[in-house]
């Protein structure tokens, strides 16, 4: 069956006169000359080109209407056929990884020639081989987004399918995910999954693995290798540490953020040291903290997006808020200035938030370090109109929080019970 | 003439009763026993309670109905009569000193007993002998506010004032600022007095200068060499570079950001190094770029504030576009994610906007690294509604650089041009 997935119009014509498909690999005369494969397309494109990746791993998007010449050099069909399921070793123990989709999932994918972001234990295999002498990894294909499409009714599918898998032997849970939005994930997972008997590791790469740079191989072998060997539960971003292949880190899911655009070690842990590090076989514990704790496993699996995160900066205008308590939002997440402050410019507006019941929470746009309200008057009277300060939990978390806490509260007195609480290592104290 | 700013009603009567005011140093007797001095308070307090500020560099709030006994240890009148007027050296070149508020303004200030966040040559000369070694240096008040209540017709009143004083003869000129909006104003002057012919420096504090730890004077010492000795010009935030006092860092106004609520090394130069470092008396420059232009000097002193800062996060309400449309909003500067992404959710609305004629920029709330926004294909998709990728501009400076291009252009057009421009370093090529 030929897939043109995306294609339509003329790029769709295009291809089907010259008798190719996406995953094929072509070379294309144009003004330049061009050496790729053939990638499937996005809903919102137009008719008139077709995308190849070139070996340099960036695509290019050539006008149908400028080719001169298209021939192939391999097809898709070829590609797939080298593909073998991997052998089950019984001394080794058993891993789930779910995809999601994004980079890590895509571009694995993509090499092999097929078109959905998937990714079967067979394609894992011929991929990344080092994955089959650590675990037998079962897969799974829960969804197939670029992760900035990604939205907390996806976390909560993500949350209920490791929920459902705990019974089964699996030692861990490999969760494949795009990096845009890694860390919200994370947080989301930490919070509704909270005392979850095994370890889960979210994992992505910032380069696609058909490019010589890629993270993705040693991401995944790490992210193995860290859940059949550590005996330790809860939610981990398992990413580059370093921007060499010597390091990778296991970062807290709440404590993590991706703080450069395209490093790969672009995953950090703010306000302290990542959990665990992964360097020369080894994997070192941060001695810092002891995330796990011994409390029931009582999963809490719901989100309620009415919570608004507002950067105060100067010249916002304060009647944001009024269309906040119009829209119906229930909570409102400030990343303040400085140590936990809007200007008095919007004191009007938030003691009015407050008297309708909003719960307001304060953190910082400095992203690291404490809030402390209680330093500066300006702060002070912030907490006199019943802000809530939020100590060093990172904005982002303190979001997901929020709609977590909502969610799975009856009013906002329950809530901010929630939110006082120090859940999943999202502030120190 | 006494002093009681701030205080009303039965906080009032109690200082009027004890004959007590602002700047005095007191014992009170209470539950606890303290010893501090008088604080002015803020326009939102209450009138049940007195303020000192502790040795410890804290304040504390009293309630005066708990307050058994209160004595003086030394009045404010005391403190001031030991502050002289700085001799003047014919052979310094002359600084001026512009006060607007925050720490470093109040606490030397607060220290002498005096009460306004003033700053007059006398106090400097008291506080920060040093000072008159290095320059003489003219003072003046411009504003006394903390820093997150500053507006955009802040930063225009501060870029007047130091646009009016290029005719006179200082060398160059020193803001002091609080840091909690500082790399704000420090963006909007960058921008508005690009090509200035002589050097400015911003000058804060992250601990009061009664603390052990403050970081005031080395700052304003620092700011002061460098002014009077680097042969730059344009607009810089001058703060410490480590939590030692080791060395003091000069970042490029448009490339700095506060990444820590506390530490005396919170500014930091992003996607670089500082412009300057200071360091055992030697300024070393930094190679990496040449900021100074030989451009003419034409000031440019308008903000538009018709700009909407937006974090994209997983759940965010596509609707919130329409509020802006509705408000009458002209600019939208996204904060999206990894190389520049929002979520497909939002596509319907992003498109209504540009097609209402706003402009759209994106910058990246990962901070750190460039936008890049052709890497993927829902990249693409944003590219093809108009979205404007800013390179690796700061999104506070997005947003700044936003309203001030907006304010000094005729239409849409103008702006897009000067967004696409690099003015002040607020992008790398």
């Amino acid at each position: 069956m030929s897939n043109y997935t995306g294609y339509r119009g003329k790029s769709l014509s295009f291809l089907q006169k010259h008798n190719l498909q996406v995953g094929d690999i072509v070379r294309v005369v144009t003004e330049v000359d061009y050496s790729g494969m053939i990638m499937p397309r996005y809903e919102y494109s137009d008719d008139l080109h077709i995308v190849l990746k070139l070996k340099s791993g960036y695509n290019v998007g050539l006008e149908v209407s400028k080719i001169k010449k298209i021939e192939i050099e391999s097809s898709s069909e070829i590609t797939k056929e080298t593909v073998h399921q991997p052998r089950i070793n019984p001394n080794l123990p058993k891993l789930l990884l779910v995809s999601t989709g994004g980079t890590i999932a895509s571009k694995v994918d993509y090499r092999t020639g097929a078109v959905a972001p998937a990714l079967t234990a067979a394609e894992l295999n011929a991929t990344v081989p080092e994955l089959t002498e650590i675990a037998n990894i079962d897969t799974e294909v829960l969804f197939s987004e670029y992760s900035e499409n990604l939205l907390p009714e996806h976390w909560k599918k993500i949350a209920e399918k490791i929920d459902s898998c705990l019974k089964s032997e699996y030692k861990g849970i490999i969760v494949a995910h795009g990096t845009d939005t890694m860390q919200y994930t994370a947080s989301a997972l930490s919070f509704a999954l909270v005392n979850i008997p095994i370890p889960v590791a979210l994992v992505g790469s910032q380069r696609s693995s058909d490019r010589p740079s890629s993270d993705a191989a040693l991401n995944l072998i790490s992210a193995a290798k860290f859940l059949v060997t550590c005996d330790t539960t809860g939610i981990y971003v398992v990413m580059h540490n370093t921007t060499s292949d010597e390091e990778v880190a296991c970062h807290w899911g709440t404590r993590v953020r991706k703080n450069h655009t395209s490093k790969r070690n672009a995953f950090q842990t703010v306000g302290g040291s990542p959990a665990f590090i992964i360097k020369n076989d080894k994997i070192i514990k941060n001695q810092q903290f002891n995330y796990v704790r011994k409390r029931e496993y009582v999963p809490k699996i719901n989100f309620d997006t009415r919570v608004a995160l507002i950067k105060y900066y100067p010249g916002l205008d304060p009647s944001v808020i009024n269309y906040i308590i119009e829209a119906g939002y229930k909570a409102i997440i400030f990343e303040g200035t400085g140590l936990g402050h809007v200007g008095k410019i919007m004191y009007d507006n938030v003691d009015k938030a407050k008297k309708k019941g909003l719960f307001i929470g304060m953190t910082s746009q400095c992203i690291d370090g404490m809030v402390r309200m209680t330093v500066y008057e300006s702060g002070r009277d912030l907490l006199n109109f019943g802000i809530m300060p939020l100590s060093n939990m990172i904005p982002e978390t303190a979001l997901v929080k929020a709609m977590w806490a909502l969610g799975n509260s009856d009013n906002i007195q329950e809530m901010e019970t929630l939110m006082k609480e120090n859940i999943a290592l999202e502030f120190s104290d």
